[in-house]
């Protein structure tokens, strides 16, 4: 089970960061995280060095996918090579965006057409660029519908991050192993509060029977 | 004004990564945010490769310091070259441990001795070598007292850098430039909740009447 998250030059640490450190606290044979850029280093907003580990091919082919954000989402989501190199499908994998993220995923269709376009979450500064591509844009940490998900926010990474657990695991124990990772990553003395938070704002995107991702 | 997070191999990420990204959100003149590592890289204990943004005698003269966490940060406790390379003072410097980068306060002798010994946040896993160093482990996110504070729980970093903002900018802008951090950070639609709950965690431990750093 391999999940990418794209991280490109000006990423916002967090919206990469947090996810993958919770992703990563699941211990599967198989599971495997990502940070999938598409030059061998990018430089965050604030100027952190971190060393591609996947390239944007591997996402195309990853199980899962965190569309990151960043300072530079508006000139990617119009670099042509960038976009044409995404080969990314909700019929045959999940996909999660953070903050600006939400306006790649919109860029590439993802968000789907006319009155079957999802509404989406995104942070407070990306939201006019987001609605200007003719999507409506929640009050609300995050939001998912069948095998797309998007979050607002940089800590709302985490309920990102617990969908994805719960959804790529599947079932009871799926939901289980986001509450784990989520356990471990909460301050001490609030562990109960934030898992309880964090699976109450993901539990209404699950899926009643089948949690698995189509295969 | 510099924060140095210190960050060594095995370092977890969101320990290093989420106090970085809220620290960046001060845009003051001479305001400086670095990872400070004894190697030009270091390797997470999930694989993250980042580059050195500046070194152990950097931090040493760094107005505050952030001892970062990691799964090899029992070694880093008896390791005499890094130990000796560390000079903290929190006559001068503000220092936060995340998690068991408490535990290297400890053998720091930054936690006091004797009666005056500080009691201390730190994770669950690291508690029971924290308290085999003599110190005292509360159930609880955040603890600070003069120059010292510590925090227990990867996302209670937020606190921690919330009190670091508080006290270097200090006073009434100081509470100010922490709460327009962590409002960024926040997710959508549950900000306030967010960071009420994290200054409601911090500004017991800050001064009533001088905010600021000693010179």
């Amino acid at each position: 089970m391999h999940i990418a998250i794209l991280t490109f030059d000006g990423y916002n640490e967090l919206d990469s960061i947090v996810a993958l450190g919770i992703l990563h606290r699941v211990k599967r044979p198989g599971w495997r995280v990502s940070l999938a850029c598409p030059t061998p280093t990018v430089t965050s907003m604030n100027g952190v060095v971190l060393q591609a580990q996947a390239t944007l091919a591997d996402a195309n082919a990853a199980d899962a996918v965190i569309v990151g954000s960043g300072i530079k989402t508006r000139e990617i989501a119009q670099d042509a090579t960038i976009l044409g190199a995404l080969k990314l499908d909700p019929s045959r994998q999940l996909i999660g965006a953070q903050c600006s993220g939400t306006l790649l995923l919109a860029k590439l269709g993802l968000l789907g057409q006319g009155a079957d376009r999802l509404p989406a979450c995104t942070d407070l500064i990306t939201r006019p660029w987001v609605q200007e591509a003719g999507v409506e844009v929640l009050n609300q940490p995050f939001f998912a519908r069948g095998n797309v998900a998007t979050a607002g926010g940089c800590l709302a990474s985490q309920y990102l991050a617990a969908w994805l657990i719960a959804r790529l695991v599947g079932g009871d124990e799926g939901e289980r192993e986001a509450h784990s990772a989520l356990h471990y990553v909460a301050p001490v003395g609030e562990k109960d509060d934030y898992v309880a938070r964090a699976l109450g704002h993901v539990r209404p995107y699950l899926p009643a029977t089948a949690h698995t991702v189509p295969a």
